[in-house]
């Protein structure tokens, strides 16, 4: 399934007119209720067949290396920046004769939508509602209407209450690591998580996830599917689509072959009987 | 809340009459009673808050970097030390330019108290009292009558001993694990001492705090509040008075946006359901 | 006991000829069922003592340092590989005075068994029959009819589906760690597999032995003996068959120093009572 | 308490006749009676107090940096220690204007008592009685008749037979970890050794001692004394006697100061309280 966020550089409705896979919106919830409804309606009309709640953001993460990089997107000039395109000229041509980055699912509402650089840390702080609550998840969920998911649920308490609030499905992650220091990845709140609500509903398991073997312990242990970033990310700035082909025909690659390995034909078969903690 | 040592280099009347906020003088127990009545009463009429009776250095640590560095309190000139000052030309001006280091509270009972330097080793080990014992730090509750704080306390036994002789507080503490070598982190046994005591006394985490997350641990064990040196006093040392407010405004802030990240609201919501162990 | 494998560069009528001690041959299930008969049927007129169905590989294994390397059974020359070669001409010399490596079990069925280099990796996938079921297993046992061993069982319930099938013995292994990225080692499954069928089958721990007390303590927990590649395949790739001499040698010498040590007679006198886990 | 080994370099006679303290006697069984009777007579003539009768070493362990650097008792010269010898020339000097090192215990009844340099591996595989059993130990102990302790026992079973022959102590002890490899750390043994014979017999921790702390630790578990060999052959071999002056003057400070800061006044308040394992 393929995922696109609110501070994405491609219009949901490209997407929707290019993509034939099912589609998922990640949705952030904006101070600007126009804007979160926009991006609502945007992808009902775009087809779009899964919305994700991000709750894992109602304030930015102390990002320590964002802070030490200056990190933004787009990208800003800065001495450092400057250097660093020296330094890769190749990267710096394909980066200049590109058309400009823009954050289309913004553009229109806000300032940061334009082509003027925010720092990610910024725009949580500044652009999302500190003061989302339940209610407001659920009202996202009416309005919306077909699949419905929490992105960020790291406990049994908050997975209870996605269930009670009509989620189909809640992604444990810890946002990258990103957020709260000192989180626990989200595979090893998987197990928990499963016990309480794996009956009621879709548990994935968000983050961590770079071989088939990963994918195999989170199904094993109770998972219905995996998500991540950084796995097609680093392959996208490695070697750009074909970089992010080959990750995923290898991902599927791996499953299939350690599948076999495991005795398995079907992932009804995986359980936590293949799996040793210490 | 501000603490100030008996071997603070500023005295309690000057802290007395400029600082607003609640303030903590850190005691240590003299072989000279005089000595340690003329402290209780000196933070009396400075209108000290709370009274923290050091109890885990009725000898010196034996501490195997001073030993090798030679630290005194105010610094000693060595060929060493003469060698870092050329190396730290501004450090060496600011220090030199500085009025000199005294150590007010103990200037008029001991010569140590004078500029003559002497290693904290030797002071703990000829001017403290390695007699002290549980009627002695009561008789010192009495004399001073107000909020009244163990400092040092790391087992349970003596944390119920804490509360028979009436303290108000105690900071599990192992001195910034200068003392006893092999000692548990004050973290480690918090929960123990919580448990056993933590109705009837408030329970503070003292040491290796460094960060807001590390602060909300401490709190869901059940700790009070927590305390720490090293925090400022490496900010100090980086940017002076500057650096300090630097850290103290950062510390803020990861606990606001920590708790925002956890769902909490209040104090009151940390519990040991945020934490797993491994 | 010495093994050969499918594999083998050497033939099994010759290894019959050569070998008196008890010899096992190590069996690939191969799609091509003439072959895996035809093996079958060599090894019964070479008289070996043991068949050992290699069930672990019924695809080859996401092997990364060989994909790396291009690691093939005899190699291949490349331009990686002469530079190699040139850099150790000894051991050039003596590769490329020696008679040409073949796979004596293969060259008369396949392509593959020519020589003309092959992936191992690339056999597995193309060459083995990875439909290979129970019923298979249990009819190359009563075409055997001696000794029967399962290669590459890990899991409780796999080896309770051994002894039902009339295998006589299995090994613990997870071929050498190469084939399933995450398994766990034989040593550590070996405990609850001899716990379920140890009475009934002779479980051998295979994998992760290179010193005496390694046996010690695979015999502890309860195997009825130890098989291993690598420890004198580096032996052999340091030093020829005096290193292979040499390596045994020292393991005969250390299980027995060892148990004298241990205050042990015999090895029905270790047990469990030996070992401590953390 | 003062230790000499069958293999000292000093004669039990001139101990006897120059230390007052405490003297313990680490006896080696020999396959010559002859000898092991007249180092039990020499010990009684010399007066000793302990006979420690060496349980663990019927054989040579496998001790791969001896076999690597040729260690003999005597040193032997080689090439290699004739360049250490150049490189350490007051160390040299030292040495070769010293008396000749002999074997006294040992002179008059063997070869390798003569100033003619043996490998301790090849001195334990030939000379000592790997026969030695239970019923040797017993008639040691009637024969000298005074305290007498099993050094090298690891498991409660051996420590449980010790009772049984009447030994009065026992060194929980892997002789310095050089004999069998694998084999755990005398103080990970100690709680159950304790907890089986802890009131028959005095457990002696053998192994690992270089703190102060670490003393506490083993007589916290239960021990009733600590033996070492490195703690005082590191300082020897830096600085002579004054070496081993200092390191014993710097543990007995420790273990007072440690006492101290763990509010000790007795070793009957040391216990497992003051313990936590992870």
């Amino acid at each position: 399934m393929f995922g696109i966020s609110s501070l994405g550089t491609v219009s949901v409705e490209e997407i929707g007119s290019t993509i034939r896979t099912p589609k998922l919106f990640q949705l952030y919830f904006h101070k600007d209720r126009g804007l979160t409804n926009s991006m609502i309606e945007r992808c009902i009309a775009a087809n779009f067949d899964v919305l994700a709640l991000t709750v894992d953001t109602i304030t930015g993460g102390n990002r320590e290396r964002d802070l030490r990089t200056g990190f933004t997107s787009p990208p800003r000039l800065t001495l450092r920046s400057l250097l660093s395109f020296a330094l890769h000229p190749r990267w710096a041509v394909n980066y200049f004769s590109h058309e400009k980055f823009e954050l289309p699912q913004l553009k229109d509402h806000v300032k940061e939508g334009s082509n003027v650089s925010v720092s990610v840390s910024d725009y949580f702080s500044t652009m999302l509602d500190q003061s989302m609550n339940w209610q407001d998840a659920e009202s996202v969920r009416k309005k919306w209407g077909k699949q419905f998911c929490l992105k960020g649920i790291m406990s049994v308490a908050d997975a209870k209450r996605a269930v009670e609030i009509g989620a189909t499905a809640i992604m444990v992650s810890n946002h990258g690591g990103r957020q709260l220091d000192g989180s626990r990845s989200p595979f090893d709140q998987l197990a928990e998580i499963v016990d309480a609500v794996g009956d009621k509903i879709d548990v994935i398991c968000d983050g961590g996830i770079a071989r088939g073997t990963h994918v195999l312990k989170a199904l094993s242990v109770g998972a219905k599917a995996c998500s991540g970033g950084r796995f097609y990310l680093y392959a996208l700035a490695a070697a750009g689509q074909a970089g992010v082909e080959r990750a995923l025909k290898n991902l599927y690659a791996e499953i299939e072959r350690d599948m076999k390995l495991m005795g398995c034909r079907s992932v009804d078969q995986l359980s936590r009987d293949n799996l040793r903690f210490r």
